[in-house]
């Protein structure tokens, strides 16, 4: 499996996303400055592989502190308000951020060289949590895939967006295990086209069949080719049930219930934002207008030409057929079984600007 | 005004539009397989600018034509039954290969040098009819637009769609002549984003605010922005009112009845295919997986990978709200109307393969 994020020899070790498909190469993060424009420009993405990234990051402002405790605290401090300003929206980055700030007033007494192995071992939990969720997604979410069915996903909810397994791909590839055969239409997902380069790699890297699409090709699909589910993952998913993620997320729920399509959520509890009460209050990150006048560096557009490029959109709850969590399948209503799942990740919770 | 298409000097003259935005250069087209290329790579395309070209293709065929009155006529039939394999969803460029084709039949007297003069008069009056068309339809559809409006458009139904003005875009030119306010969301159209490249283009020109969007931020765009109208071309109208347009259309279509925005289809009754009873009999044509596996010339996926390409898709009657086209505004119940406002179209039209 695809080892996306790791810590190793006192690095953040990512494969850099902007490269792929045409290489697929390591690059490692030594500074807090560098994994903070690894996030920026997208190397490293997703909103699970983002929280394992913030809480690296702490690491790696910690890891050569020899001072006093109140030092590694500053540093730390320090740190994660600034890689909290890398991207708004998946509120998996300010959780990473919270488990490790956590950590000194957890351990009052507990001096540098210890603290600094405390937060290693915190960043070390979080990627843990988010391998074994991601597995339990997956096998919670195989169940609602049959055998011979054609499926629909935007963007990369992969191995690629996590530690290494995926949330939305779990599904397909623990369905896979199971023996079922599936067949993937991926969204190529533009303007930064990480369903062409992220997904279609990562499932055709697994052995399961995946046909690319451009996105305004979802409808004709959906009716001709009878997808039967639409699985999907999310950046921050509010108190309500309303969903953050991919722009297009919010496109594809809509056709999918004009044709009677389940329409999955797959995320884990870290995902889920209670203290924003539904989708008007998620941050939505506007990206550069040249992401949409390029691509891969070729102009496609009259210099100049004015474009609107929102990174992500938000699909309504009452949209969302469920969402597959490693608690297992969460059906409406969700505002109630949302809570009763997930209230204490609540805990510690921080907005986005 | 853009010439996007002409005959002049013995030549059809189109512009490039494979360079377009970057070079705005005009090509000579010299003999029929060279128009039949053109055609195919998309050089020259828009449903009514191929049912001129195609017209013109048959002036280019019999030109230099100089012996018998049959020796032209086989010509002519050998050029026509060959444009006919350059695309198939478009009706336009079998309505134009047939006004051309009966010449001789309806001037059984007439030789060589009166046929050619007769066939070219009718290629010009094809072309002429176009130009009318547009502007009339401009006109009946900019009623439909209130100033301050934003718009929505997928695909390029403008001047470089027509000889010269347009079918959904020339909606938007005599609603700006009228001095009206419009603002023009224009979705980029994967894969070869005519959007991107011609419809922001052309707009920008015409001193229209336009703002350019991927594909899939359609549907947040209607939500956010509150899209007063979306208005596209179409390729083919079958006889109870579905119609073939650019993929992507029947999401934008569904999209738009999600959010209550009237959706309208502007073209010509040439476009209108009474053969046809419904979407179903409509060939579609499939493209090259290229064009979505690289984007000007550069690869964006996996080497390889399996692609599905349509180039258009059906948008059911039922979600068009009514169509513009230059007998008036045509509102359901859109069979009886359709056969009322076109049925004199219907003679001699052949439909694709």
């Amino acid at each position: 499996m695809i080892q996306t994020i790791q810590y190793k020899n006192k690095a953040v070790v990512i494969i850099d996303q902007t490269r792929l498909p045409a290489r697929c190469g390591y690059k490692e993060c030594r500074t807090v400055r560098a994994l903070w424009q690894a996030i920026k420009r997208l190397e490293v993405r997703g909103a699970p592989a983002l929280g394992v990234a913030a809480a690296y990051g702490a690491v790696l402002a910690v890891q050569d502190a020899d001072g006093s405790r109140g030092a590694l605290v500053r540093r730390l401090e320090a740190a994660c308000a600034y890689l909290a300003t890398a991207r708004p929206t998946a509120v998996n980055l300010f959780r990473g951020l919270d488990r490790v700030r956590a950590i000194p007033a957890r351990y009052p007494l507990a001096e540098t060289a210890e603290l600094k192995r405390l937060i290693r071992a915190e960043a070390e939990a979080v990627a843990d949590e988010d391998r074994s969720a991601c597995r339990a997604m997956g096998d919670y979410g195989a169940r609602l895939i049959r055998s011979g069915d054609p499926v629909m996903t935007i963007c990369n909810a992969g191995a690629l967006a996590t530690v290494d397994y995926g949330t939305a791909l779990g599904v397909f590839y623990s369905a896979h295990r199971q023996g079922k055969k599936i067949c993937v239409y991926a969204c190529e997902t533009r303007p930064l086209l990480q369903g062409a380069r992220l997904t279609a790699w990562e499932l055709g890297q697994a052995g399961i069949r995946t046909i690319l699409i451009t996105d305004n090709m979802a409808a004709a699909v959906m009716r001709e080719k009878k997808i039967r589910a639409v699985v999907v993952g999310a950046d921050r998913i509010a108190a309500n049930g309303d969903a953050a993620n991919k722009i297009g997320t919010y496109g594809l729920a809509v056709l999918a219930r004009a044709h009677r399509i389940p329409f999955y959520v797959a995320a884990p509890g870290m995902t889920v934002d209670l203290s924003v009460k539904n989708g008007a209050g998620i941050p939505i990150e506007e990206r550069s207008a040249d992401e949409v006048r390029r691509i891969a560096g070729r102009r496609v557009a009259p210099e100049g030409v004015e474009v609107y490029n929102p990174a992500f959109d938000v699909t309504p709850a009452r949209l969302i057929t469920a969402f597959i969590t490693e608690r297992g399948i969460i059906w409406p209503p969700f505002t109630r079984e949302i809570k009763k799942n997930f209230q204490q990740h609540h805990h510690g919770a921080r907005r986005g600007r």
